[in-house]
């Protein structure tokens, strides 16, 4: 079946080669009037101009976008979507002025997530995790990073993948699953009689091998890496050396990880929501990458501790606010190269023929619009692969 | 009509004293559990345990709050809610590093907003007007204050004044109109001919005489004052001096203004959405101010230049994590204290008996959840004067 979207008010396409988006040309996001999109089924069979594309599918049904700003189904790259309770009393602490570290030693922080999600049947977590990922998916996500990692046990690992793959059966967005063993190195394995290098062994000769024989993670086989969050560890260099697909956090990337980055293939992921939730100053520095010609994406690094928001484009307008992105870097960043960041890049994040049909209609009337009104929630509708994904009332 | 909201996770009731309040006091918002409310009409009857209340008022209506967390209805105490245009254009300038001032000397900043909503009629600033405020509404504001200020003309004033008695008629929310000719001196006072002084003197002798008696403002006639936003200029000690209900913005305030608004009646309203939006470092003294003894406020600072956002959960989030409140003091902020800056402190912004029923009902288990999700939509229904104001489905 072939869909026309017709008269939106912009088609932002993000097109461009089927790769991260860097340089010069990651300044220009693309914005068509007077354009329309035809999809055939999963794909998308053209984007031009309004009259041409009518004329040449009559046999089209026509899908009236309203005036609306038709573009790319946003690609979050990086979250933790599987776990229990929220934390919201680590937040009061911050506030207080207790620290990330101070909190984890009482027992909070990461470990507390552990301790609950282990606690948890595979029922339960599906049950806390669907309505969050809807919350998601309601912003206008129509490809989403899912991390495991608050397991930390084979079988607690095994039943958090196992939950995104009932997810992924439940719900219309594309999940992009991937295994977060090494999250942490967990409490039992700090102390005598057992060691960090035996989690290290579990992870390496039982976890890797079990989920891979399980097909249950996309990426934790491909390689992305949480580098240099708040503390500089050369953890940037070392994703470019081994060919890591992203490096994500970056905070407290040094000069020579930016450099490294630049000269890379891997994107350089940026999650500026959770500098601002943690109530740090310190932000990625994201016009130095940028200008070093580094592909960045951006992501909502949704999780209970440190960046609970389901609202990617309310990161949008961190990016442009906090980071000194154009608005045209920062969508191609929650598009094109969120894609990249999850190994997509030729097939969603962009309006090109040949594509995904992946596919966010937002309730303005310039793109402009979807950084600016933040905090605000815009989305009319969603396709994933060329079907209905979300349609707000 | 009585109604019993029954089956509330939580009773937050804000209760205190019919003032701003301040000091330890203003720490504890009060959360009740197995509690429930009685109103009758537009007023709360009662507050107290579920089965006294159950039993004491059988003739009541039952509404299933179904574990969702009953509050009052958030006070937003600060917005200039008629405008024209957004002006998404000065984000990116701005993020490109144009300051406030350049942007204000190319014809940008609030002289564009002027321009703007001189060159439109009163109809198409009510159309405009109307889904914004809507969207204000939709997360749990019951009683909102707007300001005029982007006329600055007698006719332009009174227009804007006029947009927001029409917005009253047509929404079920509290509306506290503020004149505000005084936002800034027109262009054409700047130059000869004219002078700053004569439009002073029309403010004084033409606009306001003419305001107060169209009735068409609460504010403006009482005072407001927007204080020390970008620099310190002792506004927060004039605003103390003269007893003005609230002083605004307080970025820059100084450690005598903090004194003068502790050992004063003026609530000190802060607006951390702005600087976020503005990407400035700098967030008013919000611990300092409390710690003090001084009165705190929240409010969104809704407009179109400097904080385009309808989300006043939004702005609680910030308050915790940028301006280092707890919780509590932020939910005081936004609803007892957010009364007492447009004067409304003994009818509404708390759930006690004989206060106006202005409830929001928000689809969490614990009022702490509210600032954790940031950017979420989380606003259930809201209730205003006991009739409903908004369901969402």
């Amino acid at each position: 079946m072939k869909l026309l979207f017709d008269n939106a008010s912009q088609l932002v396409t993000c097109a461009g080669a089927p790769r991260a988006r860097r340089g010069e040309e990651a300044r220009q996001m693309e914005v068509l009037t007077d354009a329309a999109l035809v999809t055939k089924g999963e794909r998308i069979l053209a984007v031009g101009p309004r009259d041409a594309l009518r004329a040449a599918h009559p046999d089209a049904q026509p899908i009236d976008c309203g005036g609306r700003v038709l573009m790319p189904g946003l690609v979050d790259s990086h979250t933790h979507g599987i776990f229990g309770k929220p934390r919201h009393e680590e937040q009061e602490l911050r506030a207080a002025g207790v620290g990330y570290m101070e909190i984890a030693k009482r027992g909070g922080g990461i470990h507390s997530s552990v301790r609950d999600l282990r606690a948890r049947s595979e029922d339960e977590l599906l049950a806390l995790a669907l309505p969050r990922l809807r919350r998601l998916m309601a912003h206008g996500t129509t490809t989403l990073e899912v991390k495991s990692g608050y397991g930390l046990t084979l079988e607690d690992e095994l039943k958090s993948l196992r939950v995104i793959r009932r997810l992924q059966r439940a719900l219309p967005i594309r999940l992009v699953p991937t295994f977060l063993g090494a999250h942490e190195i967990p409490l039992e394995y700090r102390a005598a009689p057992r060691t960090r290098d035996e989690y290290i062994a579990l992870l390496v000769d039982e976890m890797l091998p079990r989920v891979a024989a399980e097909g249950l993670a996309v990426f934790g086989l491909q390689l992305k890496l949480h580098a240099d969050e708040l503390e500089t560890a050369g953890a940037a260099e070392l994703a470019a050396e081994i060919g890591a697909v992203s490096a994500d956090h970056l905070a407290a990337v040094s000069d020579l990880g930016i450099k490294a980055l630049a000269a890379s293939k891997t994107v350089a992921t940026l999650l500026p929501g959770t500098m601002l939730f943690l109530g740090r100053p310190r932000q990625a520095p994201a016009r130095a990458l940028l200008d070093a010609g580094a592909a960045v994406a951006l992501a909502s690094d949704f999780n209970p501790g440190t960046s609970p928001t389901v609202n990617f484009p309310l990161v949008l307008t961190l990016a442009v606010s906090q980071l000194h992105l154009s608005v045209s870097e920062a969508i191609l960043a929650a598009t094109v190269n969120g894609a990249a960041a999850v190994g997509l890049a030729a097939d969603t994040g962009q309006l090109s023929a040949g594509y995904s049909a992946d596919l966010a209609l937002f309730d303005i009337e310039d793109v402009r619009e979807l950084p600016y009104w933040y905090g605000d929630h815009r989305c009319h509708a969603t396709w994933v692969r060329g079907a209905p994904a979300l349609l707000t009332s």
